[in-house]
């Protein structure tokens, strides 16, 4: 099917970039050009749009369209963007890969169906269908069970779907170190080269690095981006002990996520809001804003992760 | 807010259309007016599109069209229309409300976002919200935590937005029994009369109507929408023990949801492909397709669901 | 296997009683003499102990035998006495069927193995072992997944049980209400008259009832043994309406185990000390302490407890 | 409280023997005996006795004393021996601390109470009343949510339970690697040298230790002790690579706990059947059974697990 998929894997340093907005809940396009200059300058490998932290299923198409222009324009081919295609099933989803292609996108990424229960069996027929929508564009399977009805991707399906040449990878966010280190090893067996793994847990780089991931799609990588390619530059050096240090020191930054009251708002708007809090503290984002219904964090929150990102040498 | 929300409460027998598809996944429009005619020959007080049996968030907003068009159009105002407005957050079920509208339903019913993990903060300001896009139509909250990651809309939360005229009533697909009553109990201490609450439960109706639920919203009313509106006027004669034999026929003919084997298909596929085939054997719809990538049921799964309307005296 | 099971059905009101501590954590046997009375004035048609609400596996096994001596030379044949036989393994419930027996108790009451993940083949052999060692005396299985790690017991498990005289029935404290009305079905299809379907739910008794189960073992019954008995002559006399009343009472003077602070203690500490305040209020024992290392309610709490008690008339 | 508590922080290799049972179910010492000796030829750190691997919730008081005695005796003192005292309740538990303290051992491992649902502050509790049992013997908290209903232990409360020298160290079997990594740095944070972390994970050793866990307790290393002292020896003398390696030779060994049939019999039946196999197979067991009610391996899969011993080099 698609037969670049297997021309470069993709590795190192991939944040998930966060969808900066105005007051007024709409995409805050200077900002956004400003986040893709701080992850520029901070060495990553590539930058994904549209993800979780994008809060890609909050936005309305044109917002989504928005976005993929400005970034794909602001980037310019410096290093891939991936855009997220994740949408309840595979019609719906197949609309955003078409709409990530007209933009001009390096690569998209899904999640199996949600809403609905599925199968095995229907996964791998949704990501064949989306391969070939995708038409040759790299196509990666995004493993992120608690946001889709706890459905994982086995391993065996990833494998398959690497051998067939549908998928050129996978993110994985099941935050399950034993299948993402099975998953490593699986495709060793398969010989399958050009397979990316990349995990998208903030807090176990290095030793996921360690056992033979490929890189890593941090979603505190938007505060952080040089933190984050330190670790992988670091592995790639054979000196893990800088490289625990660092990712000690995220790991300790990545509390920012713990500072909003969970007594008013979701897991969600406490992550997002405290990582584009801290980008607006560090003057990359204009407004702190999440996207609607989210509760925002107020000014003593925001203080609080100020004090975080001074504690770990970011301000 | 929304005023006439309070106008009529929703009550009786509402079933959630499944969609017929052609071969090639089209919605089978043919079909589609066929069990609008199953639905009013059986005696239903009311027909929900777009919702879960619906398979609403499988379809293409151009499939979605089309069958509200045609639903709307067919049923011609001899009972109430609701549609589903079923996506991941306030801005794009909104954009599902505006189209519905549009079509002129009677009626628009979402869950809380998903994917996205919400306080009720949030989901009481994706309501207000929504019940502001419908403009006085009535907004229905719909609580099916298995489909959206878990999260269960609180009765306090409900009564709430039923006191402010944010929502005109609720569907509980929570399948639990408990916090259905203690909504009941709810609603009745804060005087809300014109609150309706329905049950999503194909199984305990009788016992459901017995403690003060308005209506029910079966999935296996398509099949046989008779069979439940003699649940609900056994009830309402207060002839309990008619209820009661009709509903455990019916739990005996809700069996046709385990007849497809599992370790090809999803619980989704199985369900509906379940509806589906006996409407096929009916004779209401033309072809039994579930939604791409559902697997569809073989021949003698078929067969078997054959059997049990047989069981059932429906065939 | 066990004869005398089929012997005489199960049914009614049986109360799983509390354990009344003093304020050593002793068992204090006079205030467990007062609960029997206050039972027996109230109608039930048998006690079970050292169940869920027994604290039984919070117990010595001296001060099990302390309960078990107290509650079966009290009750003094006037209703079954039934005794919970909960441990993790075939082995370890064994023993404490052994020293039920030797107390001179009705009935055993067991789950499933948990602690270990066990296959229904396994349980299957658990009770089967437990069933030999009872020698007679009625078994019955207690089905409360929450509990034991998930494990729910299989309807078609359950009568495979009770075809093959092993068990006499079962207490369901699954909290799913559609999976009891299935057993009850399941026991009709293949009739199984001996066998007792009785429901651990203080909050759908009237449902339950009207479907078919033969009664109900209440936490709450501890409190107003006489209201879950009117519910039970209620739906005898076909008086649904007095049932549901009654049930509709019963039902807010549950909100008990709400009142207690969840930031400060555990769900079960909550509930059990609820129930456990109110005994203390009515003058049934003397002391409200729940067993180590169970936070006991405070005197706010206690007080609390009482306005309810007195909102539901009993105070 | 507990003085010795400090006095030495355990590490290494400490695997969780499995009890070898006879084909009537007793627990055959000679088979004990030489897993004893198996161990210390491998070079481990300590042994675990009672534990999950153990089968200490299936065994009998007196069993459980039988595996004390003789494990106690057999080791004479050349390494540290740590019992399990896993039971419901702190007054239960408490009972088996007493049982392994007669017998001598070196150290006594409890999980928070189960089958009720318990509160961090009445964990608290139990532990500091255990500890206050277990008089000046280190007593080690056990962390697997997963057979304790889900309730983990919160790394704030493990450290506290640490500085107030209740506990002296935690086995983390919760497959959590990042709350284990936290744990890691908390305890840097407080200064707690004496504090013991070891994971139960059989799959993330050379990870674990490489953050800075102490030391693990595998239930393979019943099989292959050497192989995880290798692990541990070369991380370190800091050779990654090496330990990487033999991690994942291991990582391919643990696939026998997926070689029985799930069809047949629990997740628990299968793994510890497959370790028991593999010491059967290797001479070290007479008898491959598991504790009743657990379903046996047949003879298929257990040569199935011959192949895959033969694969990892150790048949």
């Amino acid at each position: 099917m698609s037969t670049s998929a297997s021309a470069v894997r993709l590795s190192g340093v991939v944040p998930p970039l966060v969808t900066p907005l105005t007051a007024s809940y709409d995409v805050d396009t200077a900002s956004l050009v400003r986040l893709v200059s701080h992850q520029l300058a901070g060495g990553v490998s590539g930058v994904f749009v549209l993800g979780t932290s994008g809060e890609g299923t909050f936005l309305t198409d044109e917002q989504r369209r928005t976005v993929l222009e400005v970034v794909v324009g602001e980037v310019a081919g410096q290093v891939p963007v991936l855009a997220g295609a994740i949408d309840t099933s595979t019609a719906r989803a197949g609309a955003h890969v078409v709409a990530a292609l007209k933009a001009g996108v390096d690569g998209v990424v899904a999640t199996a169906p949600f809403y609905a229960a599925t199968h095995p069996a229907e996964i791998s027929l949704h990501f064949e269908r989306l391969a070939s929508v995708a038409d040759g564009v790299p196509l990666y399977a995004y493993d992120i069970p608690p946001r889709i009805g706890g459905t994982k991707l086995p391993s065996s399906l990833l494998i398959s779907l690497g051998e067939r040449g549908v998928i050129a990878g996978v993110k994985d966010s099941s935050g399950q170190e034993t299948s993402l280190r099975r998953l490593v090893l699986d495709r060793a067996a398969a010989g399958l080269d050009g397979f990316a793994v990349m995990t998208g847990s903030e807090l176990t780089v290095d030793s996921a690095l360690g056992f033979g991931v490929d890189g890593v799609v941090p979603g505190l990588g938007n505060v952080d981006p040089a933190g984050y390619v330190r670790i992988f530059d670091a592995v790639a050096a054979g000196d893990f002990a800088a490289a625990r240090s660092e990712q000690n020191r995220l790991f300790r930054l990545f509390e920012v996520v713990d500072v909003a009251d969970r007594g008013r708002m979701g897991a969600s708007s406490a992550a997002l809001g405290a990582f584009k809090a801290a980008l607006f503290l560090l003057g990359v984002i204009e407004c702190p804003l999440t996207a609607y219904p989210s509760i925002p964090l107020d000014d003593d929150e925001i203080a609080r992760i100020g004090s975080l990102l001074a504690r770990a040498g970011l301000l």
